[in-house]
């Protein structure tokens, strides 16, 4: 199963190019699934994740993703949606959760309550924003792996504009900002000039430090 | 193959107790294989990847790290160490690795490398470092899910002091910090708390949203 892994990890590239073929609803519940698996610090989740199909809404946000034609020629882009507001409320409602689903009392995780509530207090409001961003690229990992073993082609993405995306989107609304994206499809071979380019990555020699 | 994925990721979990156990080397090779696949911002990799298997140095660690125990129980502690400083010239060499795996003159690459000259230019340190940590949750992200299918168990940490992991791995002086780190092992599960625990997500109505 492992070199299935690696061999689909190499298959994968960042698509410049895709031909606009709809992924079967199996597929795409699967790579949701992995991203929803991934785990966050403290399994605090501070995120949400939009799956963004309609042309329409897809075709607003291009002007916003430096008109990068992934965003309307993929069959669905996945837009990881950060936390901009943190309150006690939802350290609570999480408490709520882990209680039920183990069935436990939520008085149990006091002492886990009280160290991400002290996490909350103490940051400023950038260092959380930068907290949560940064779990969603965990998120964003898993949904790159799963696409890929899934044999449907991915881009992430991360150079947009958030102010815009989040506009479109109505995230600002919410408490929200567009993180990154993940545009899923399948690549157009003739047209994406990627498509056939080896794979750059630094030799292990030079990446890996062995200790 | 996906639903092998799918097992794989309800089977993992945040491994807090590990049995010390050890790896087989073609295992952490594949783990390691997957993570040095992940793909970044720009291609660019601002990263080193440190893999911690010496187990003086782990207990140097361990202070450093809570003294959460999965650091001297794992089999191996990979520290994803992001580059602390940038410059032109880390461009340019990119630029020269491009060039030689695809065969292509590095001149044809000058627009995309005004590209990245630009983004360094124009971002502050705090930009650049808070850009580069987050390249590096993507490939925690693929790390976890490449153990995960090799049935390797695994913790993410981010909760350590970043001062005291660089000095014992001088990564200071080589203008590094460490990110975020991934022990990997196998877990004990008559001690681990969380080993028999249900998984808490958020339920896929509350965590998505289809539009």
């Amino acid at each position: 199963m492992e070199n299935n892994l690696l061999k689909a990890l190499e298959w994968r590239y960042a698509t410049k190019k895709m031909n606009g073929q709809e992924i079967p609803a199996e597929k795409l519940n699967n790579i949701l699934e992995a991203i929803r698996l991934s785990p966050s610090s403290l399994g605090f989740t501070p995120y949400t994740v939009l799956v963004v199909k309609d042309k329409a809404v897809r075709e607003k946000l291009l002007p916003h993703c430096y008109n990068q034609t992934q965003i309307t020629d993929s069959s669905a882009v996945v837009v990881f949606a950060a936390w901009k507001n943190f309150n006690i409320g939802q350290v609570d409602q999480y408490m709520q959760e882990i209680a039920e689903t183990r069935n436990i009392p939520v008085e149990s995780l006091d002492g886990f309550a009280a160290n991400i509530k002290g996490k909350i207090n103490n940051s400023s409001q950038e260092e959380l924003s930068n907290w949560a961003a940064k779990q969603t690229y965990i998120a964003l990992g898993f949904g790159l792996t799963a696409a890929a073993l899934n044999a449907v082609d991915s881009t992430p993405m991360e150079g947009f504009n958030p102010a815009g995306v989040d506009e479109v989107l109505g995230l600002e609304a919410q408490g929200l900002t567009a993180a990154c994206l993940l545009a899923l499809g399948y690549r157009d071979e003739e047209k994406d000039f990627l498509a056939k380019a080896a794979k750059v990555r630094r030799n292990p020699e030079a990446f890996f430090v062995h200790i």
